[in-house]
């Protein structure tokens, strides 16, 4: 499955110019992102809460799943389950500075994921995705650390949405002025943003160097 | 009014140790941030996009207001008068490397806004508002622009949602291990983590020199 916007209900509507169809590059943001805002109707209104996720191309899911992780007693991980949720993923890469306040604009690349969130019940997957969470954080970190202890497990609830319908949004570059404002002269251009990394920082009990994989996850984002 | 979450539905549930109550911490986030995330529910389901903001501190809700601004044509914000969204603003800080993974952790500040959007109608409030989100995103800037055209404020829906319902939380520092982790000894801290701007980029039809306020704000987030 290659193509993204397969339903109606995911078709970019406004800015379709910005609109991107390649799932290979929807996978490589959503690898390269760190939050997810995670959307759910509780009692008729909408929540939106963030929350670290990881991509599993090769996931159970045609087109690859999202994984989520919360504890078992917050309410949105509660009311998610059989529930279409929204999971949202942005960067800020800029700002777009123009000749008119109309078309001031941010340089942006946004996911719009929407599928039925699946309560994930097996063992084994629900190992593989938290690990993924956090390899999504610190790739390759999951390796060094113990297995989860059953307390932990059961405290954990893991959801998995679908990939199937997405967008990607992409902004980039300068202002789109009108033709008669460029003739007037004036700035308009754009700020480059990006995140960046500080080195990492030891609690205060830890008495060993810092480990290759958060040295490499630092200088990545540095 | 300066309590934070004064309703059960925007009342902190888990994590209440990162909550705080004081809304000058919140209008300080929110003027500090840059995007938001918006939830509204569509046809029963829950739909999160990003979007530019402003806060109005002394704007006409009590306890402040977030101006947001939208298309004419776009369906959120066609649903979104009138009933409950959800904005939520998060800026991430840091990724916390725990000896865990259960205790792996993002560093982050994050308001939760749940209220009624009421589409703003009165023409001055419209252009306040939307000479806001301009200064929000490079501050000073809307008063050295043009003033908008009819059929630019005619696209534009400009909509209000009162901070009356809102909770804060903000995750720092590093890890929380459990004793036995931290006994059997390793490494945990966390890489702290920041927005960073580069160097303002010119358009390619401008003649003149970057102006100060786009200097100003890319200083300000160098």
């Amino acid at each position: 499955m290659e193509d993204l916007s397969p339903t109606p209900r995911s078709t970019v509507g406004r800015g379709s110019a910005r609109a991107r169809a390649d799932r290979s590059e929807l996978h490589a943001f959503l690898a390269d992102a760190l939050v997810a805002h995670l959307g759910v109707v509780v009692d008729g209104d909408p929540v939106v809460l963030p929350t670290a996720y990881a991509l599993a191309v090769d996931g159970p899911d045609d087109g690859g799943t999202l994984y989520l992780h919360g504890s078992v007693a917050a309410r949105w991980l509660r009311e998610a389950p059989a529930r279409t949720v929204c999971v949202t993923v942005t960067e800020l890469d800029g700002l777009v500075a123009a000749r008119s306040g109309f078309h001031h604009s941010m340089n942006y690349r946004s996911a719009v994921v929407q599928g039925t969130a699946r309560v994930v019940t097996d063992p084994a997957e629900r190992a593989l995705a938290l690990d993924a969470i956090v390899d999504h954080m610190v790739p390759g970190r999951s390796a060094t650390l113990r297995p989860a202890t059953r307390k932990e497990l059961a405290a954990t609830a893991v959801l998995a949405v679908p990939l199937r319908e997405s967008s990607l949004k992409v902004r980039s570059g300068g202002a789109k002025d009108d033709p008669s404002d460029v003739a007037r002269g004036g700035w308009a251009g754009h700020v480059p943003l990006r995140r960046s990394a500080g080195r990492p920082v030891a609690d205060d009990d830890v008495r060993t160097g810092v480990p290759d994989d958060v040295l490499a996850r630092a200088a990545a984002l540095a």
